[in-house]
């Protein structure tokens, strides 16, 4: 019975919202809310925002119900330093100190990691790599996130910045990334990448297509999937061509880190089979004799309302570790 | 006092030769022997050679001198079930059970790993990487082996076939790999590999070379080394493309892990700063942001000899995590 009096606050910081969590050590969420996290203004009218959301979540604990810890996943936090850095879409500067901020509201251990890392653990401890010790989690949005597990532990490397997946290259010299690269993984294997290549494919083809009448603005991964599913030829080979990728990659991360299983999460994998066929049909090809048809692909069954789950775990972990 | 009395045998298993070494927790080897691997020979012949030289070395522990534990480093072995798995060059069988019959010669914990691993906790223990947590071993010879550290531990996977860098791809479609698969990282970044490099630059350029007078068979690394410090065009031209295909995927490997440092070893890193420049420029050309001008390229300096030191850091750290 005690466990359930003992709860953890897991927030996740996203570029459009930013939600909270209290959550207990079996995942059951006490109370949630959420904001509209305002990246484009300044980082004090975050800070106003998140105080008051927390005073408001901490007056839903009864009083033999006791928080323990904090957990946070952001873009491009940093596990060591507790900052983000250079958060791409966020006008909050180049080092938010996002842990500094949070403990002068509520002073309890907290961790932090990127938002990819948590989602993993956020699998391990109440999602499908539950008893698994060794995966990747894939978030496919906006762009492309990782989180690497190894021993049952993430794997944060030297400076809190491991897992950075979306930027190993392709191409070289190929499509032009955010982060300044050219050819990283995810201008192809992302939201953004297949609407880049549904457009390559229809500058190349000269085939009609309902996808021809949008623009890139109006081009979704939602829309993308739903010409596919009606057997459009373009989206179909769009989909082939970012699974044929994104399945070589993974055959590579296999070579360093030979994962149980492939997590996939975030916009992209909701299209399913469409995108796992050729997912696993590339992976497997590439794939090294030792690792050749032992490595589980998955699309994860969490829904997108439980982000705080991942945050959450973080927390969970932190506390058992130390 | 304690420390001196109490020893592990490392034993590292090589295509040519076997070395085993007593081994105590600083690293002093108090006695060491090698023979004749004799791979190409029935794995019984092994077994009685090896089961003398453990007695041997085992007739040199005075009284009051311990020994706690094995470690054994050999290539492809499968750190969670004691095999070596479809060893390339050895004629012993598809999984050989080098942890059973070790064991029966001699009834103390045993662990196995590869050979690059073994390194890995070698640099850790006794070597370069002292104090690092999260660090990447490069064993560049006939083939490209690695060996995998994080939060100090070793990077093992589900299946115990963790790191196997000379598999990920460079180019689809390129050079063909004993492996099976075409275009692996060791087809160009390794021994054999630069030679390899030396006559497709001698089949593609018109131009005098000493470089030219040689069979591919006599052609050897060190021999491509010495012409490349003499100012062969050809052999420079091979070191720089060697340093940039590897550099550029220790790029790929630093978005996996964030490392603190690559340590190279192996015969083709004997060729030092020829090697190394162009992997430098060429890493830090690939990086993520978050990375560049953070990662160390350090040529391992623990001779050859030493090559038991890693399998006794296996051990030894073995003991410890017990």
């Amino acid at each position: 019975m005690k466990e359930e009096k003992e709860y953890v606050l897991g927030i996740d910081i996203g570029g459009t919202y930013t939600k909270l969590g209290l959550v207990n050590r079996n995942g059951d969420i006490l109370a949630n809310s959420f904001f509209d996290t305002q990246a484009q203004s300044s980082f004090s009218i975050f800070q106003k925002k998140i105080e008051k959301e927390i005073s408001n979540l901490k007056s839903k604990l009864q009083k033999e119900q006791q928080l323990l810890a904090i957990g946070i996943g952001a873009p491009n936090a940093n596990f060591n330093t507790g900052k983000m850095e250079h958060p791409p879409n966020f006008k909050w500067g180049d080092y938010v100190p996002i842990t500094d901020s949070i403990n002068r509201i509520l002073d309890l251990p907290l961790t932090i990691t990127n938002d990819a890392n948590a989602a993993a653990l956020g699998e391990m401890h109440f999602g499908m790599a539950k008893g698994m010790k060794d995966f990747v989690v894939l978030t496919l949005g906006t762009g492309l996130g990782s989180g690497l597990v190894s021993h049952g532990a993430l794997i944060t490397g030297a400076n809190g910045m491991a897992g950075e997946l979306g930027h190993v290259n392709v191409f070289p010299n190929g499509r032009q990334c955010n982060c300044g690269l050219k050819g990283c993984l995810e201008t192809y294997a992302s939201v953004t990448g297949i609407r880049r290549t549904v457009f390559e494919l229809i500058s190349e083809m000269n085939i009609e297509s309902p996808l021809k009448k949008l623009s890139f603005k109006e081009l979704s991964g939602q829309k993308i999937s739903e010409a596919a599913l009606n057997g459009d030829v373009i989206a179909l080979k769009a989909f082939e061509y970012t699974g044929k990728i994104l399945g070589s990659k993974m055959a590579d991360t296999a070579a360093h880190l030979d994962p149980e299983a492939f997590i996939l999460t975030g916009g992209l994998s909701n299209a399913g089979k469409i995108l796992l066929d050729p997912i696993i049909s590339s992976m497997e090809e590439n794939l090294f004799n030792a690792y050749k048809k032992k490595i589980k692909v998955l699309i994860s069954s969490s829904p997108s309302s439980n982000a705080v789950l991942g945050p959450a775990a973080l927390a969970w972990q932190s506390l058992d570790s130390n």
